[in-house]
């Protein structure tokens, strides 16, 4: 192993310090957080995962940040309601500009129902950073696929708070991708995705 | 743009979900943790920003989490009672998690003064995902650097429950590397560092 930056004298080391662009440089790639928003079993995971996969198999360092998987670990101590969403919402999207910050495409799924976080998660990114992606599905679909049969608890009066059934969800009034799911398949919705990284 | 998993077929899209081990495998390394703990002014973060120029010009793909920097973004809710400095260590160490996960190394810098907090970071880990890294310099000779000025500050009493001064610091049992500072260089001390690495 050699050490290129360094000198024969310790005194005349010369600090770099990295940053964003040269994690980023080493990775060929630009940093973006794509944030998955929409009904829970709007199928925001699914499609996630496809474009994790699309990316992967061209050579991109991605990660996803799952808000389900995030409530086993880093937000374990969150419940739902609203200021404990807001705060999980908070984190999710501070992991992810960190994650961003070592040159990785972050794929966020998250319901994140309020345009004011969602807000918040994108003022925290660069200029051009930040791709929000409506996943919409209406609801009457969401609540029969139920993949977590979290629907059917919710309408039976056992969760309250449910997004859709007794919260709301604010739609993204310009999302940088609006996927209508109707009639079409997650490959094809992951293959739009990739094809706007591409463009942008 | 190709995808060589894809077939013609949509219907036969063969799902893949990406783990830890094809994030890693991308990037030719072993996700690792190197967490550094000491007093404020030990060098944690001077020693931690060598390590991570070596392991960059050798082609590793790493981040560094400051507890400083954590600070004013994801931890920035938190102050400096014992609650709050254990929450603050929790989540750091599932960020750390997180990004290896994501196939990172990753450079945790954090005075992280309490075994169990360091206990409780080691067990969210691998079995040798893990490394402490114990930068030990004398209290005397962090409060005469004193980078922030806040020895100062905690000996006129201006802060309370200071690590070192009004607050304990429970130094490492067995860590990994114990890191003498007093008459070497940080350069030094990161090329042992990087050197262990290759090791194990």
């Amino acid at each position: 192993m050699e050490y290129p930056v360094r000198r024969s004298d310790n005194t005349s080391w010369q600090q770099h310090i990295q940053d964003r662009e040269t994690r980023a440089a080493l990775k060929s790639q630009h940093p973006r957080i794509l944030w998955f928003t929409g009904l829970s079993g709007a199928g925001k995971t699914t499609i996630a995962s496809h474009v994790d996969m699309l990316l992967h198999v061209s050579g991109k360092h991605t990660f996803i940040l799952d808000g389900d998987n995030l409530r086993h670990g880093l937000n374990q101590d969150l419940g739902f309601s609203v200021a404990d969403r807001v705060e999980n919402i908070r984190r999710t999207a501070h992991v992810a500009k960190l994650m961003s910050d070592a040159g990785l495409i972050v794929l966020v799924c998250l319901i994140s129902p309020y345009r004011l976080d969602r807000r918040m998660a994108r003022d925290l990114m660069e200029p051009g950073e930040f791709i929000e992606i409506f996943v919409d599905t209406p609801l009457d679909i969401c609540a029969k696929r139920d993949p977590k049969g979290l629907y059917k608890k919710a309408y039976a009066g056992e969760i309250s708070n449910f997004t859709g059934v007794g919260d709301t969800y604010e739609p993204p009034v310009s999302p940088e991708l609006h996927l209508n799911t109707v009639g079409t398949t997650p490959i094809d919705l992951a293959e739009q995705i990739v094809a706007h990284l591409e463009l942008t």
